[in-house]
């Protein structure tokens, strides 16, 4: 571990940013340019296993990879902003509480130490919410004064801009994915019960298949991981086992869009916002179709059933969690 | 559609106002001072059969009765502010979709229809976010920058207060009662399924009632309701029931604590407030003791379980609406 920052570079082309958009299951980097185009990018597995140290490593290491691409090195980033899970603390750069993260016990120093290793000032925020921020401003929520990010993936989070404003209430708003849709319901990840995410989002999603393949019911997901050498049942993985009729995928993402219908129906009654964006890995690569089928199971509780929120996909897609920390002040 | 926050309520700078809460089963008017001081009220049965006359001449009857407890005319009052259920259009005093009120199908003119009879200009403004503007600027919400009013009555209503601002949404945010706590669970008095009224509100908790009783199972609730010369079993008979150790109140209402706990720490996952307000005839009745046993309710399904938001009764009571209504512009 660094224990001194590295000189700042500063560059002609100040206005060149980095984003990284740092999941539980992979690290996406951007390397974007005043206009928010973008100049370079690079993934990285999260990685499993390790602590903290190595979560930043390889951080450091994607945007490294990005800045690269963008023909830059990261010292001449203007900043680096970072979209975090868990409970972010924008002032000192601090994560705690981010479960999907190896080893993330406590509160560490993420801000700092990733600006150490990368030799350019860093800037946090929550990971849900400069995702929603990234649609709102340059995305499929432009030109709306409220907005509901949904973005089903791993888990199910949520980002909230109301009256043109992000909304983020005493640090923790938006938790979508453990809106209860059925009490007394399916375990969620989470540990508590009847969460939307314990249906609907990707963990559970893969936890309840190996149990009723386990259990005899036929499925190919597990083939076209192995075949594609992967452990994790993808978003990719689930949308080709779809393209393929796949009984139990079938069986339970058509679970998964009824609770998300329910879950995010809930959420505007309360909220009665003027569009519903629909990202994260499932929902970008499952796209439109979906976002039409989540809009379908929406109706029959949506109390104003006249007029829903349309439910568009995010513009952004992949990218749109690493863009939108590249906007983080 | 523009999704706008809605105009702050201010105290009125001078003159004495009048205040109507209209409510499926009464309505509740008040004459207060610019203090906010109740000088007069009254309260009348809301009209079950007939059409939106019958209710405008209602309304003005409590009004005016309100005005006589005062010592004044209603022509002496600077303004009436409702609190109306349905669709409020405050630019015209338009009031659709009340379906609380008897034959209020399509849209009325109450407000400019009650100026006529009380000779004083009316303003008219949703009941639940009233009631919690109310509380918000001079109840139990004062000092909060954000708050969620959960009105537990004949239904379950709510309101918000985020950063100081109400909020709205187009017009009809606040449906909490209609948050999806069990999909495909019980049918609610709005024609949906699993909504958290269909196990919590007054309505839905009587034909339940009635319905388990026919059934033989034994309740005091029908006969303490005959006691009293009621046809409905008001919040003070579901009190008294509980008082007394009824076993079928008791189911109930527990069964009601429980939905509540749920749909409300699912609204409080997403929104993070910093403090939930409990209102409405059930709320104010079963007082504090209940406002608590929601707050444990909440506590399994809280995502931030560690500081969850306090749950306290409404300090204006009873009288919330109407005095809410008073402060409307």
């Amino acid at each position: 571990m660094t224990t001194k920052r590295a000189p700042v570079a500063r560059s002609p082309s100040a206005g060149i940013r980095g984003g990284i958009d740092l999941g539980g299951t992979k690290i996406q980097a951007v390397v974007v340019d005043a206009q928010h185009e973008v100049l370079g990018q690079a993934r990285r597995p999260t990685p499993t296993q390790g602590g903290p140290a190595d979560v930043v490593a390889a951080i450091a290491d994607a945007m490294r990879a990005a800045a690269v691409a963008a023909g830059l090195q990261t010292s001449e980033l203007a900043q680096v902003g970072v979209g975090s899970p868990g409970t972010v603390d924008p002032a000192t750069g601090a994560v705690s509480s981010a479960k999907n993260l190896p080893g993330w016990t406590g509160s560490h120093p993420l801000g700092p130490q990733l600006g150490d290793q990368l030799g350019t000032p860093v800037a946090l925020g929550n990971d849900v919410q400069v995702a929603t921020d990234a649609e709102a401003a340059l995305g499929a929520g432009r030109g709306y004064d409220s907005m509901l990010g949904v973005f089903w993936g791993t888990g199910v989070g949520g980002g909230l801009v109301l009256g043109g404003t992000p909304w983020i209430g005493r640090g923790g708003a938006g938790e979508i994915g453990h809106v209860v849709v059925k009490v007394g319901g399916a375990r969620c990840p989470c540990g508590r019960r009847g969460c939307m995410e314990a249906y609907a989002g990707r963990n559970a999603l893969e936890a309840r298949a190996r149990e009723l393949h386990d259990k005899g019911e036929p499925t190919e997901l597990f083939k076209i991981a192995r075949k594609r050498g992967r452990e994790r049942l993808t978003s990719g993985i689930w949308a080709a086992a779809l393209e393929r009729g796949d009984p139990l995928a079938t069986k339970l993402l058509d679970r998964a869009v009824a609770m998300l219908g329910a879950g995010v129906a809930s959420v505007d009654n309360i909220l009665d916002v003027e569009v519903i964006i629909l990202g994260g890995g499932l929902g970008v690569r499952l796209g439109q179709p979906f976002a039409d089928r989540i809009a379908q199971a929406m109706a029959p509780h949506l109390f104003f059933s006249d007029r829903p929120p349309p439910v568009r996909v995010a513009d952004l897609g992949d990218l749109g969690g690493a863009i939108g920390a590249s906007l983080l002040a």
